[in-house]
């Protein structure tokens, strides 16, 4: 009844303003994280429940559409776009130094984490009859589904408990970081295994040859994007402006996309590495600040979406498949992550912390499960089941985190190494707090030329998160004082920054006290404002 | 030979990528607005052009599709979603205190624009043959496409001139909104008489009916937009976080939207009123910079889309009558707009300057056009015949524009009017950047806190412009010299302001100076800063 765009806008509008007020609400009265928020709200709102329902004068918001996509393919384009918008922010943040840095433990903790999920998934599979073999599409999509770990969510739960810098945390970060790049690969396999036998039939030749492309690609591109992405930031940065810097590393990212979805990847893929390769350069900063009004709308569209594709008729028969799947996704990583962090060092409580942070899985869990939807690879049970068990891992994760940090008890077999904890607070007095303010914008520029990323969490709050490499610092302002927060190993570059910056206070205050400069150059100054002025009117 | 995602975002990926570079050089070397290069960008890439050529592997990039709609739904629903960010923002910007101080010139200057156009524009199709009675659809729409004026590449030009403040640049401003918010109505009236005649066949009552049911949607929507503005500003804030807030005014203006196009009105000017009620709550900053991120992305594909809608071979046979069309949109603004100044204080000069300022269309003509092709009313001749004249008008209005300047005579009968015209610079030196550097942030703050609007020019230049209502400030450091720029009038203004900042400066500083305080805190500082401190490291 209606044009195909209106009905595009309407139900992008309506994605954007329920995702917002239901994740609100998700969010403070079941404190889910937003990403599921939004997820339920597209389940709730999607074609399969409440957007079927046929309202007076406007009809449907959701008509169920016939075939395997039941949205429309607007909405689903953008969708699309909004998951490369994602990827390329997700590969753009990756902290590859800190991964290189703690490599060992986080490397081998990592491949635990994901070789048990892949094992447990696909074996699931087998196991309830699902997939005839190990190389069966259900198989290797439930299999690929569980392996990447969803870090933002841990990320927070660690900073609420202020173990981002603690022996876990970075080890969690690391192995996340192994843990998505690894994600990719497998995707890549699966992918190109897929289509491999689709194309071809299930020879094993054949499919070795497609993943080994597969691989190839990814390794060739990665290396080709880090080697290049220095050259790349010089051609961007002759554009000049923010807007045409960001822009044009977005569409890029794009055009990546688009060649490794026809080299037989998966878009999101070519988007990774182009993020990944910019990772490294200064751009970082600037494509971060400008994509992420973006992020912002479009990514809960995405999340949404995926919602919306779950079949609840098609996900009851196999329910209970999925709460053991959900079950299996939590034992392999707790297992898969924690039994490797024994032998690096950490005792039992660090190994259950490592192994709950690694637990909730997100958005590359959803991506790869819409990929396996939309390319036929996979039937709504199978994507059910991937929903299913993404939901259960992510509001486990928090809880199971939390709890394991209740225990005070050190996490290394060795806590005298105290490299690794956080000192406590540096506390700076000011006589007055527009010297505090004025020292605190100093110190974050200081930080900012010293190449750090600076995030200041909300505009009202002057609390900033400043972060290169391992390096974590967290600055504040409280009335008159200035609070700096970081590990025992980073006090002492963190005092001789602050005592720099407190001596360029201390050159602009000498100039009031030495030979009346000060006072000259205040007459001088009022004389220049006031020169020419036209008498203050009357009002 | 793609699947249909895999060609969208390839193709939102050239969009992006060739916008910025074409848009790039074509600025560089002719001069050309940003919207003018994105258009031509889209023209040459697109289905009629470059675009249909097939490429060894990838086949033919831009493929035409049959029918009306030579490119992809998925594209042109990226469009629609661009058109409406970009007239929500418009709505947003829109500053209706300045129009409603300018309002008695403002208002007849845009009056005369908007009538003269329309006129000029209907009769120009009247008169070709191109339609048959001025209710005909072309005619209807060749009027409606040269009402509004495109004031960003004149506030460019003005600001360039530093005119923004003198008499001409307010007028031109104030005309401006009066312009863009009578084409939108004008448009509103259009599509509603074009619906009915399509409906109904050209029956006077009917059509009259249908006008009059636009305008009055537009009118109630308008003042309830008003009204409620604050009300929903409100509930929004009760969300927090900026992202949540822009969000859901961003999905709100979707869903109002698609409300005006239910109530036979176009979707842009939903997504206008919705802009324009939020203009005058204190939201508008907030929203306008999650926003940007969308714009910087979206709204150059939405102008390279409404190029690459342009087929050659079908302008080809109206071409001429295309250049005297532009030519009467030349002088209908320059008459329209420069006959009512001079009976408004300006003289000859004052009068070219307003007709020129308001030459250049742009956006709203580009999307009126858009939704004539696609709705069916207009055919591509009639289309191409829009598209010509935006370009034509938006190359010459810049220059002549410019031309105006040259000669410096006052553009107002009584120059002795002092109120308008700008005041020589305030120049403030200080003793070291540092503390120049202070001051600015000082004084953006200040003005900040007076619910001014601050726009850093660049990221990398200390250049700021503050405006609010009429009030306009240019702020700038050079060196160790602060510039503050403002018209005569808000000279002492701005005086006052800056000293009361020095006054803080000095009580700062003069801590230094009394009975030892700052000694003695900067002692305890030190103390304090390296009280448990670890001995520095060896490196």
């Amino acid at each position: 009844m209606f044009s195909s765009e209106l009905k595009f806008i309407v139900q992008l509008g309506i994605l954007i303003v329920f995702t917002r007020i239901g994740g609100h609400w998700l969010r403070r009265w079941l404190r889910l994280p937003g990403v599921l928020g939004e997820l339920i709200v597209g389940m709730l709102i999607g074609p399969y429940a409440l957007g079927k329902i046929s309202w007076p004068w406007v009809g449907a918001m959701f008509p169920p559409l016939n075939g395997a996509m039941p949205i429309s393919t607007e909405l689903y384009a953008v969708a699309t776009f909004a998951s490369i918008v994602l990827l390329f922010l997700s590969g753009l943040e990756t902290d590859l130094s800190t991964f290189l840095r703690y490599s060992v433990a986080g490397t081998i903790v990592g491949i635990g984490g994901v070789v048990f999920s892949f094992l447990l998934g696909a074996g699931c599979a087998l196991w309830f009859g699902l997939a005839d073999s190990w190389l069966d599409p259900h198989a290797l999509f439930l299999g690929a589904v569980g392996t990447a770990t969803s870090v933002g969510i841990t990320a927070r739960i660690l900073s609420e408990h202020r173990k981002m810098d603690s022996a876990e945390g970075v080890t969690v970060m690391a192995a996340a970081v192994f843990d998505d790049v690894l994600g990719v690969i497998i995707l890549a396999i699966v992918v190109g295994t897929v289509r491999a036998e689709t194309s071809g039939g299930p020879s094993w030749q054949h499919i070795l040859w497609t993943a080994g492309k597969a691989f190839g690609f990814w390794i060739v591109a990665t290396v080709a994007g880090l080697l290049l992405a220095r050259r790349f930031s010089r051609i961007l940065k002759y554009f000049k402006t923010t807007q045409a810097i960001s822009a044009l590393a977005l569409g890029c990212a794009l055009l990546v996309a688009g060649l490794s979805e026809m080299a037989g990847l998966a878009m999101i893929i070519g988007a990774y590495i182009m993020g990944l390769s910019l990772s490294r350069t200064d751009l970082v900063q600037v494509i971060q600040r400008e994509i992420e009004g973006l992020h912002n709308i479009l990514v809960p569209v995405f999340f949404a979406t995926m919602g919306m594709l779950v079949n609840f008729a098609a996900v009851v028969p196999v329910f209970k498949i999925g709460l053991i799947y959900s079950l299996l996704a939590v034992i392999s990583k707790v297992a898969g992550c924690g039994l490797p962090a024994l032998f690096c060092g950490f005792n039992r409580h660090g190994a259950i912390r490592i192994g709950t942070g690694m637990l909730p899985r997100g958005e590359v869990a959803l991506i790869v499960a819409g990929i396996g939807l939309t390319s036929g690879a996979i039937g709504q049970d199978i994507f059910g089941i991937a929903i299913l068990m993404t939901v259960i891992t992510t509001v486990l994760g928090p809880l199971f985190l939390s709890a394991s940090f209740e225990n005070p008890a050190p996490g290394l077999r060795h806590p005298e190494d105290t490299t690794k904890t956080v000192a406590p607070p540096i506390v700076l007095p000011f006589p007055s707090a527009d010297m505090a303010d004025f020292m605190v914008s100093r110190i974050v520029t200081a930080f900012r030329n010293e190449e750090f990323y600076v995030y200041r969490l909300t505009p009202e709050e002057p609390t900033y998160h400043i972060r290169k490499d391992d390096i974590f610092f967290i600055l504040s302002r409280d009335g008159q004082e200035v609070r700096l927060t970081t590990s025992q190993r980073h006090a002492t570059m963190a005092r001789l920054l602050v005592a720099e910056e407190m001596l360029t206070l201390r050159s602009m205050l000498h100039m009031a006290t030495e030979d009346g400069d000060y006072a000259s150059f205040e007459q001088n100054f009022v004389a220049t404002l006031f020169q020419d002025s036209t008498p203050p009117p009357a009002e």
